[in-house]
This record gives structure tokens, sequence and C-alpha cells, in this order.
């Protein structure tokens, strides 16, 4: 069943900047409240950037059990700090995810062995030192040698959700329909097959009309293959395209309700 | 590139009814400039249940003469008598569309004749005297016997376009999934391919929110290779998706103004 990881909690927005700043719980858990009602099956925890490796994971520390004292939701702990991603794992009640690791096997070696600890889920991108690759095959190459090293580290497939990364179709239109086709493909490396995830806006990044780019390629993506995104739980609009197309692939059974129940699991 | 092509020339509507019955062009007149604003590349004409064929035949000439005194788009004459098609393939300007034959020996043997004879595209669908089929390997196998009759009698692929025929989600959710496969799989029977095609509001029919359902399953749709639709091309969001979706799928190139750019080609 497709999963909305919700945005929202990052400290790259103001009202979640001033909020980690003061302390305030009450922003991080209005967003954590209103992301869950939005449809958000996860929630992403991001600081925004803190240079100071300890201070980051006391702030994600703080955040993670913040929002999850008012919420039944699972988190994603969004970081590029071991430090902050291991104390984030350790203050997460139930399931957690890691996010993310690259195919760079230095990432690889220390990450996927803390997925496999923490019993954790971890989203994998299709990038190495190389940058992000050019077209379909690349990506799956990529995609395999993700595959290969979670599994070698005890990753089963279920807790990978391997990105293959969307860049704007404003600057890079021909690299969306080989997202399309990585998709199909990840689905097919290995049995049972890796999840899939995508970071939903990147593919909108300075359109005129970012919300009708969005919910469009969110339907043709999941119709690839995509089984989760990190996107805004509360564009309405957007998380009705998921549970219609959830409907229309048959992975969640239609009633004439879909809409709402799809918010309501 | 994508086509709508317009559904709403047809006698099943109180309006278009009323004007054949009055022999009245400005309804008739008023429809086709609004779908050719609308995003139409063809107009689609139906005369709704007229009995008798030679009548028939004269209001579908008069449809598609009227439908032409005011817009330049081609038509698909879309009757299920040989004479009203003929008719109207005599009756139309430029290019013409045959809607529709099935893959029944006795219609193929009549139909793409008359499409090679008049150089016209046809709807043909994936379905024979034995019904609508229930899986994507039979849809395939019939569009193929589609394909070898169309190629045998001198239509050449890009003039046929294969409509797998999708049937309502709250009735045959099942089969949903299984249309979109049949779309990816029918693309690869020939080389050039042929084009393919579907009638899209059926797959919402008694559904809440048609809209919805109308345009996620498009954009599913076309990311499985879709070339067009018979839809409402008045349905502006519905047309923004197909266009949005044209884009993401780089058969139409990118600049800010996209959505408008599609109802203008």
């Amino acid at each position: 069943m497709f999963e909305v990881i919700g945005e929202r909690i990052n400290g790259l927005f103001k009202d979640i900047r001033e909020a980690i700043k003061d302390r305030d719980p009450k922003v991080i858990q209005e967003w954590a409240i209103k992301q869950a009602e939005g449809g958000a099956a996860w929630l992403d925890i991001n600081t925004g950037p803190i240079p100071n490796q300890e201070e980051q994971a006391e702030i994600m520390t703080w955040l993670v059990k913040t929002a999850q004292e008012v919420v039944d939701l699972p988190v994603a702990i969004d970081s590029t700090s071991v430090l902050a991603i291991e104390a984030g794992l350790q203050a997460a009640k139930g399931k957690a995810m890691i996010n993310s690791t690259t195919a760079e096997q230095s990432k690889m070696d220390v990450l996927f062995p803390l997925a496999a600890k923490y019993n954790a889920a971890i989203v994998a991108l299709a990038m190495n030192e190389k940058g992000v690759p050019k077209d379909c095959e690349s990506r799956v190459a990529l995609a395999m040698e993700l595959v290969a090293n979670a599994d070698a580290y005890g990753v089963p497939m279920q807790d990978l959700y391997i990105d293959p990364l969307i860049l704007p179709v404003n600057v890079a239109q021909d690299h969306v329909p080989e997202v399309l086709e990585a998709l199909r493909q990840v689905k097919l490396l290995a049995n049972p097959a890796p999840r899939t995830t995508i970071g939903l806006s990147n593919v909108s990044q300075k359109s005129p009309d970012r919300p009708l780019i969005n919910r469009t390629f969110l339907a043709m993506a999941m119709a690839a293959g995509l089984d989760s995104a990190i996107m805004d739980a509360n564009d309405d609009p957007l998380v009705d395209t998921a549970a219609t197309a959830a409907v229309l692939l048959n992975q969640s059974i239609y009633c004439d309700s879909y809409v709402k129940l799809f918010r309501q699991r």
C-alpha cells in the first residue's frame, strides 16, 4: 500500500526553525497531527543545517520525541550525520526509517549495518560520488549495488526504499521518463522486490504550477512502481491522487469513500 | 504527441439531440469551437441511436459538415452503421477517423478496407463476439489480431488506434492494472507501434468523484503508452493533466506556459 512520508517537520521551514531555537513543542506537534490527518504514514524529521553534530543529535532526539508524543506514526530520520541518525533511531518509538544512504561504499558500510541493528527501514539514493545518473540504466545499476549491499548487511528488501532521484522537469526534462522506467526496473531487481520512494516536489522546482506537476508525476510514478514519496501530506488534491492511484492499481479496495479512508488508515 | 478526441458532439446529449432534430447548426458549432479551444485534436461525431440507417447517414453528413464549417479539426466518425460511417468519411474535410471496429472478423473485413480506401485512421476495440476480455493477455491477443488484419488490409500502424477497453473501477477494479499493462504491451506489438486510445470516462462510471478518477487514470495510462483518449475536452484540470503528462514524458518541450500551448496546437 502506498505510503505518504510527510515532509513538513524540517528546519528549512521558518516555523520549524524557530520552534527548534525556542524548543517550543507546539508547532512541531501541530504539524505532526496535521500531517497524520492529511494521510501521512511516516513523518520525516530533519533538523535543518546544524553544523555541530552533537547539537544536531540532541535536536533530532527532541524533535522525534516531541512529534511522537502526539501521534502514533513512525519517523524517518533525515540527516547526513551518523551521530544524529543514531540518536533519532534511539529516540524513536516503533519502526523507524533512515533517510538516507547513497550508493557510495563508505556510506553503505555505515548506514546499512545501522539499519540492520535497529531493524529500521532505509532510503537509498541511486547516486554515488559521481552525482546523479543521467539515464535509466545508470540508475538501475546503482540500485543493484544498493540491493546487493543491503542484502549483504542483512537489511530485508521490504525495508529498503530505493530512490531513483527525480530532477526538476524545467531543467532536466529528459530525465523524467528515465526515472519512470528506472522505477519499473528496480521493482524487478530482487524477489521480494525492494520498495521505492522519491522526493516528489523536486520534479516541479521553479515551475509555475507546482501542485499540478507534482500530482501528475505522482500518478505516473505510482503506475510505474512507486511505493512511497516524501511529499506534502497536506496538499489535498495530491493525497487524493495518491489514494485514487492506489485504488486504480488495485492496491486498496474500491469503495465510494476511498479518499477519506486513505487518510484514516 | 497526445491527442484529445472531444466526445461532446453526441446525440446522447440532450442539447445535441435537439439540435439534430431541428437541424439547428448553432449548438453543434458552439461545441465544435468550445472543444477546439479546450484542446481537442479530433472531434468525435455520433448521431446517437437513429435506427434508420439512411437517416443516420444523412444526419452524420450534416453533423460533420456543420462542425467543420467552423473549426479546422479532423473528425472521428462514431457509429456502428457502415452506411453512416462511409457517409461521414465522404463528408469529412482532411484526415478522418473511423470509430470503431472490434476484433470480430466480419467487422474487420469491412472496416479496415474502408479505412484504407479513405486513408482514414481507425479505432479498434480489443474485444470480439465473446465480449470484453478479463485480463491483459486476452486484450493483447485481440490487439495482435487487430494489428495483423489492419496490416493485411493496408492500414498503416500510425492510423490504427487500439483501445484496450477500460471498465468502471467500482465494478471491475482488477481490470484497471490489466489495462495499463495491456497498453504497455500493445506498444510493442509492431514497429512502428500502433497507436492507442481509450474511452476515458468509462473508468469512473457511477463513482462519486469522477473528474479525480478520470485525470488520475489518464496520467497513469499515458505513462503506460496511451496516445489519445475520447474524453471531455472542456474538463480543464483533465486537459491540464494531459498537457503535464505529455511534458513529463518528454513528448512536448517544457516551457512555463506549456498548459496554454497544449490547447493552441
